[in-house]
């Protein structure tokens, strides 16, 4: 088993008809979220702000296909009933279930669908590679592949499957994730380990989480492993967050080419992640990216719009990684060579780092390359 | 004359030779300048900022193919070297010359070619239709239309040319614009009102005035009509300076529609606009426009995302103009007819109106379209 279903305590299912996918996880335990900001909030995203707060989940129910966003009292309604399918199911406390919804905007649920496809698989849900599968499949929409990840430390492991593929600005692309841990973990704990790992990995990359109407990243520790070291759980989660945006990054609609920007020498962390973020969204660096085309200039124009102050005249900035680096610019001088630097493009990663000069933080945001796919995606998404 | 040569005191000329053109403007007078925010401001841009402060210039200098951008004090030097150019063809004053670049960025300034292409159209400006034509020309890089305004007033003009193209966000779209009157005017009310009218038309344009490293608009008075009425002045100037931001934006690269992007109903004009432009970049709102998709839970999730507080239970929403207007939202209620809503979207202009209901402000923000022949210029732009 490659994801949630190596952890201990974790059963699934899924089921994709069409357009329209349910997926169920049922696992007991301590349980946190990070949800969107964005002021626009779908129904589902309201209810499990409220229902996160107890600490604890029992089950968990996503569709795809409709987000049950913009949809008002009658979406929250609707969100609520459909939780309550997974309470008759696993005869479960209706406000143990937790939920989250993806797809078109502004369309109500189709219940009957919903209901019909939770009582079909309830009964389905087991621990075994088949079911982690199936759950990571049915929540997809637009995305090209399943996102798993596993984690194992010395008696615990954490693992999640997620959903994420649109991806051009922190914009509307819904990021699902759901991640599992055997770990025994306060929820207060599990609450603050989730947030700063979902900031480090989510939030850098361009579909960020803060952004669409239906984000949540939600984190249930079924405890079956007892305590740990709290220290070793956080850089499991982390590694496991990481892992899952990468992925979700490599996903980007119309993507070819997975793009990280590494920023050194910055005043402090979030200077370094506004600089990295603001590269990895700009069109201009991800269309030389897609195109291979050598074009560095966008890369430091970006970096001079991101709201941080530095002196251009002393960054420095690669192109690639390991034993391919080769060096742009040198302290504020070009030193490029545009046949090297075109090499640099050709695989399925580019990777740009800059040097700010100015202090010792660091961050890394990653994107895709924008294509053409991309448009011809996004022109006809209702249709 | 439809722009420049029509004010009295306008002479001008241009020549193109491949990808590399040269713009020459010879006109006395009252000058003010707005410029790019942008860190990375480009050296021809910190020889302007120091210039436009004796409030007054004799002649304007501009090429194409070359932003002379991130090219260190080599770069400045080379600005002035330019600048020496007309001032030595002219016979003028070398600190009265204004300048502008545009193109690729991180390379140095082909001397020899542009003291030649000087030496050669410097004899022939005039004030002709030609002569505008051929200045509007030279300065384009992307753009597949030259960009005229005139506004034509009770004894005085206010006329521009302007070049701009890349726009998919608020990016590295250099927007250069040479604007002219013939109405006396002190520098102190010239420089302000043209930042005003600057503020409410080409930084509402997706290609915003405030990130690229080379943008720059420049309005002369060359006096020629005398003393006219301020209000009179600012409001010609603003219309001017709107013809030419919305030609802009149809010029976008790969555009197929100009996206309009109204929003009343707001706390205060600058939130108005915030709401404004996070919609006219969403690249999802963008690609929606393209494919005349009616995916308007697009627009509302941007809003949602502006940062601007508001209450979407209470928002309305439509799109068309004129007789054309049809509902989608009012007052958070979906009325959306989506048979109707695809038609109002099958022209060469998609409008959407978002009514916030939380006051009396409004602002107008102009985009294009995302079509995949954005990214097939964008993505080989270098080579």
């Amino acid at each position: 088993m490659k994801s949630i279903c190596a952890v201990e305590g974790v059963n699934a299912w899924g089921i994709k008809e069409g357009k329209f996918g349910l997926t169920l996880i049922q696992a007991e335990g301590t349980a946190a979220a990070v949800f969107t900001t964005n002021l626009m909030k779908a129904p589902p995203i309201r209810l499990m702000e409220e229902r996160i707060k107890r600490g604890s989940l029992g089950a968990v129910i996503v569709n795809s296909g409709c987000a049950n966003a913009y949809t008002g009292n009658r979406g929250y309604e609707d969100s609520v009933t459909m939780a309550g399918y997974v309470a008759d199911s696993f005869q479960i406390d209706p406000e143990s279930v937790g939920i989250g919804s993806t797809g078109v905007i502004g369309r109500y649920l189709d219940l009957p669908l919903i209901k019909r496809q939770c009582e079909t698989i309830a009964p389905l849900v087991e621990r075994s590679a088949k079911a982690e599968e199936l759950a990571a499949n049915s929540i997809m929409t637009t995305d090209t592949f399943a996102k798993h990840a596993l984690v194992q430390r010395d008696g615990f492991s954490v693992a999640g499957i997620a959903k994420g593929s649109g991806m051009i600005a922190p914009n509307m692309a819904t990021m699902l994730a759901f991640i599992y841990t055997d770990a025994e973990v306060e929820p207060s704990s599990l609450k603050t380990s989730l947030k700063s790992a979902s900031n480090r990995t989510f939030n850098r990359v361009v579909v960020d989480g803060d952004t669409s109407t239906n984000d949540i990243a939600i984190c249930t520790a079924t405890g079956a492993a007892g305590k740990t070291n709290q220290k070793d759980l956080e850089s499991a989660l982390l590694e496991c967050c990481r892992s899952l945006a990468i992925q979700i990054a490599i996903d980007g609609e119309g993507a070819t080419k997975l793009i990280e920007i590494e920023v050194t020498g910055a005043p402090d962390e979030s200077s370094a992640e506004k600089v990295a973020k603001t590269i990895a969204e700009s069109p201009l660096v991800k269309t030389a990216v897609y195109g291979e085309d050598p074009n560095w200039g966008r890369v430091v124009a970006a970096a001079g719009r991101a709201g941080v102050n530095f002196d251009p005249d002393r960054v420095s900035l690669t192109i690639g990684e390991g034993e391919t680096v080769n060096e742009l610019v040198r302290e504020g001088e070009i030193v490029v060579d545009l046949n090297l630097a075109k090499k640099a493009m050709a695989g399925k990663k580019v990777v740009f780092s800059l040097d700010l000069a100015e202090g010792d933080a660091h961050a890394i945001a990653w994107g895709c390359d924008l294509t053409e796919k991309y448009v011809e995606i996004n022109g006809r998404y209702t249709t």
